[in-house]
């Protein structure tokens, strides 16, 4: 069986995701900065760069999938963790890993959000992020913005994620052509620690607007939905999906999007 | 284990996905033209309402799965065959099985063509298809164009391509409200019967664009790289997905429209 490496995987859909690798009978290395089998804090450029030093000794062989899946919502109350993390977290270990994936052929799956929220995202910050990568610039940009306005954390975190989502499109020809394949997953809202600690008030938002698999039932998605498809898309099973976004959204998109057929 | 249905599956893609099923341990009804459990033509009317009769009479306790695979291609030089059966014989049968659907809370799968060639499809078609459905007033007026012309039969390939996506979109969130889901799947150039008639020139022209999972290798996908994630669409670790044009594409799609990422 394979060696898989994944970010975030001490609870939520990165916890099952891990635990279905290891039903499959793959080994899994968990990146986190609680309870990981590396702990390291994704937010910082040394936690990265030590993530991907552990993986080289760990792996010297090559990996068979990295899922980056680590990642803070608009409501955590610190905007420079949303793009430092999100973004910035998750395109480092990726392009640390290129080389390990490279030896076995493996796949790199990329956790995005749901498409729900995408016109809240900044497509300056977007641009800045994908095209300048500067993190220090965005990080002295955002600094005067004011955190405890929910849906200034909101526009950031839906701009980390957009730009994730161009940046797997972007790498994702090149990096089939030697062999790895990239992909990402856009969950709908899911019933994590995350989205535990909404507001009624949001709460209540998210169930006026339906998730279709679950109409009627007032409840978000479960993170085996979500973990269930990751791990499709890192097996040999998807060996020819690549570049793509995958609502895994219970038709959320396919609702708000109906005509959007390509 | 599951009872699916599959049209098409005598060769190719659907063969594939038949195997791939019985392989897991699951009952599949193969709906063709030949060499089929029911042999009917799906470009009549007749023939699409034997298919859904006898699967009622097989199936009286509902259908996990029903994939719609059968078509032909632009060069078939039939263009009412293909308006008959890839769009009105994919749409008659998907809805004639509706209720077994619901029984199970079975899913549906529809195979599309990938993204390369929807630029060449006529909206007009497209329209009268989605949004009138007039299969004889449909075929009237295409029957004074020229079916040796290549081109033609390509624009009216596409638009059945693209209205039958449309098709799925659109009954996708009242589809899942009731327990059923439905999704796509696109599938970039695969080596099968219909693609190894086309000319050496058409032939060259496909390479001349490469799959990035194949780059160098001056070859189409194989049937099983598509027919493996039907599968995984049609089961229940795709619970979470619905609505959702799943391309099988190799990458194609994002190397053509890198910035379309939602």
């Amino acid at each position: 069986m394979g060696i898989y490496a994944i970010t975030g995987a001490s609870s939520g859909i990165g916890a099952k995701t891990k635990e279905l690798l290891i039903h499959q009978g793959h080994k899994v290395i968990n990146i986190d900065l609680k309870d990981g089998d590396i702990c390291v804090n994704l937010a910082s450029q040394e936690g990265r760069q030590s993530a991907v030093d552990q993986l080289h000794t760990m792996c010297p062989d090559g990996l068979d999938g990295m899922i980056c899946n680590a990642g803070v919502s608009g409501a955590c109350g610190n905007l420079g963790l949303i793009i430092s993390l999100n973004y910035f977290g998750t395109v480092a270990v990726a392009n640390g890993v290129y080389d390990l994936l490279k030896k076995k052929h493996g796949s790199c799956v990329v956790t995005v959000s749901n498409t729900i929220s995408q016109g809240a995202g900044r497509k300056d910050i977007v641009d800045l992020l994908n095209n300048i990568g500067d993190e220090k610039r965005i990080l002295s940009l955002i600094s005067s913005m004011d955190s405890t306005n929910l849906s200034v954390g909101n526009s950031l975190y839906v701009s980390t994620k957009y730009a994730l989502a161009r940046w797997v499109r972007r790498v994702s020809a090149t990096w089939a052509a030697n062999g790895v394949r990239i992909n990402a997953v856009a969950p709908g809202n899911v019933h994590t620690a995350m989205t535990a600690t909404m507001s009624t008030t949001a709460k209540m938002a998210l169930n006026a607007l339906p998730i279709p698999t679950k109409y009627g039932q007032e409840c978000l998605m479960a993170p085996e939905e979500i973990a269930e498809v990751m791990v499709f898309l890192a097996s040999d099973s998807a060996r020819g999906v690549n570049g793509n976004i995958m609502f895994v959204d219970g038709g959320t998109d396919a609702l708000l999007n109906t005509e959007k057929v390509y």
